[in-house]
């Protein structure tokens, strides 16, 4: 059953090139790619010259060269066109638009009015958003290569629809084809697990690894992996759905209605529910709506003060975390497992410490020597960008844009 | 970081070709492998070309072909060489010998008395195993290709170590070096989850599926992982622990010396303390040494016979199953996932049918309904016959026997 055409290596190997301009800013010799890519020479110079040919390269003058004749210098072509990067979180909408450098141009945020969140209001959310990023930087919509959206939940990816959301009760919205109408921009739907993972691929932790694991901790929880080099999707884009992996059989409810799930103890409605379990009247249960920054900004203040009930309360998060990365880490074997996004942003170095103890007692001596949890060192918009990149996949992967194989010996000729 | 070489895809694509003829039997034409594996016909032609060369396939005649020239049929070499697949268990060692077509020409079945197991003694009785196959098949030792064995535990396959074993207290041995002095022949070592996965793979449930997942259930407990295709083996060879992931949080102390594992509720061992907990002075716990077989074997016979007991634990065994295999669903989303070994053998329908029932109160919906559950349907020896494949595998990857590609190329001109 496997497929692997030339084609696809050409396309994943494509995006090993591009990759380095992203990891590190700089332009490069076709020599420097083939020592960061481990591509042939060969290799390197039949990709970039289809780069070059499709204008998301640029030659930006010559190295100089001992003897032998120079070598040019190539570039990203940060203004070949824009991207759009979208991440639907529960309660706000982020929008971002980047140059093909993902270097950020504009950025909307809006909040999401909770309960009862219709198809229709996240359609026209994202619509204003997309709108006001283009407006504040006068950028035109022609020139935008693509709009990748990160939803919450579970998404088929080539349909492009959301099968399931587990705030909004949504099941089977075409999600894509609403969007693709209303924008007129290609439309690259996916969810926040694979959004983050892609980020950390192209310009997070995952850059030097194969095998990558990245826990994404907010209200909902979820790992976005990345095995043997590549983006794992599973059989129907649902790989990685850890959060509603079983850690306390028999224990609390999730909010997806089974029992014992990662989630009920390491989101932040599990965080809350710990926090109650310990001080049922504590202020900061008391917030309305979306109790998720309030509830880790006030936790992450006690605990620089040393206050004990919000020492307790990470601990026993943390004791909980560093059993369910566990599972990954004995299960995948990875080299790399980063925790981001909300919580691990909040908690930081405290939770991490705290879920490297607990990790060490859940985990066999090999697969623990062999990995390293760390926080995300990237920005906050991870799943935004990484939304953005997922465009930018969208685009190389174009036939239009790049044609098949033929192409390529083309454009050989002329390197 | 990944580099995917022209090398690389051959060598998965040769295995493709290779696993239609194991996968069932009969002559084939270049169209046919072509539309088996839908590699292009020029991609097969080439293949073929390089196995005829190698006398792993043979020209068998010719079919039929409308008016065309006629098609060449090709078939495996049986009598090219044979492989022998090793399964070093906790209490007994199984030795077989093959054809290169993966016939059985011989088979030994020897134990290992328990307690303080050492490197020397499994060497001496593998090697008395290999001479047995060899004498009661009078096979010659020179047309053996290759020896695979399976270790129990972690296996560092390309330094050929046995890092870690949970039965007897192994760690860092180097049994590659250590058998290929005493057998004089390629040795092959891994453990018995890739080569559980790769007996499915070639001869099982993964045939015709990209992500497969094979639950190996007998004293110990872990997964092999075949996805997008391939053999997924992790960072250091150790993916697939997921009988030491956690799923009672504080729970049962594991043989691993953790708590909560897995394998302390499904595999042999856990199955008795479930029993244990019901029917403290069950006969069926008085055996002594191993008490897997008869442990299961009794169990069997009453839960036929309709017995309360032997339905509680077979019931509670399948809950706890349901809820740990429903965590490999969630996290990797696979299409099917296989019930195998020993566990699976002797409790069969009924223990599948309670982990289906269990299955659904902790998996989401899309990667449920995305995933078949069923029990292995090949014979009682998967890891040794994985273990033959992995040696023919290795005879494959071996450069002296395929050269580089310009080889490759060379031979095309034949065909």
């Amino acid at each position: 059953m496997v497929n692997r055409s030339a084609q696809d290596i050409r396309r994943l190997n494509r995006f090993e090139v591009l990759r380095c301009f992203h990891a590190t800013a700089g332009p490069r010799t076709r020599q420097d790619l083939a020592r960061e890519t481990t591509l042939s020479f060969a290799t390197v110079s039949n990709l970039t010259a289809e780069l070059l040919d499709a204008g998301v390269l640029l030659e930006v003058g010559h190295a100089g060269s001992s003897g032998g004749r120079p070598r040019a210098l190539l570039t990203l072509n940060a203004d070949r066109g824009t991207l759009i990067g979208v991440d639907v979180g529960e309660t706000s909408i982020r929008t971002e638009l980047f140059d093909l450098a993902l270097g950020e141009m504009a950025v909307d945020e809006r909040s999401i009015t909770p309960s009862d969140v219709t198809p229709e209001q996240i359609i026209d959310l994202i619509e204003t958003g997309v709108d006001t990023v283009l407006t504040t930087a006068k950028a035109p919509r022609s020139r935008v290569l693509g709009v990748g959206i990160s939803l919450p939940g579970l998404v088929e990816r080539e349909r492009g629809v959301s099968t399931y959301s587990p705030y909004w009760a949504w099941r089977d919205v075409p999600m894509r084809d609403h969007l693709a109408e209303r924008l007129d921009l290609p439309i690259h739907l996916d969810n926040p697990l694979k959004a983050s993972a892609l980020a950390e691929m192209w310009f997070g932790a995952g850059r030097d690894v194969d095998n990558l694991v990245v826990v994404m901790l907010r209200s909902g929880v979820g790992a976005g992996l990345a095995l043997d080099g590549t983006l794992y999707r599973g059989t129907t884009n649902s790989a990685g759905e850890w959060g509603h992996s079983c850690l306390v059989f028999r224990g609390r409810r999730c909010r997806c209605g089974n029992l014992g799930c990662v989630e009920a103890y390491v989101g932040t409605y599990g965080i809350a529910e710990t926090l109650r379990s310990l001080a049922p009247d504590d202020p900061l249960l008391a917030a309305d709506g979306d109790r998720s920054a309030p509830l880790l900004a006030g936790l992450a203040a006690r605990l620089a003060d040393g206050d004990p009930v919000a020492t307790e309360v990470v601990g026993q998060t943390a004791a909980y975390l560093g059993a369910a990365v566990g599972n990954l880490v004995n299960i995948l074997n990875p080299e790399v497992l980063v925790l981001g996004d909300q919580v691990a942003a909040y908690l930081g170095e405290h939770l991490l410490a705290g879920t490297r103890t607990a990790l060490a007692d859940h985990t066999l001596a090999q697969p623990l020597r062999a990995v390293t949890l760390r926080l995300s060192s990237l920005p906050h918009d991870a799943v935004s960008r990484g939304a953005a990149a997922l465009a930018f996949e969208g685009f190389l992967n174009d036939r239009e844009v790049f044609g098949p194989v033929s192409r390529a010996r083309t454009a050989k000729a002329r390197t």
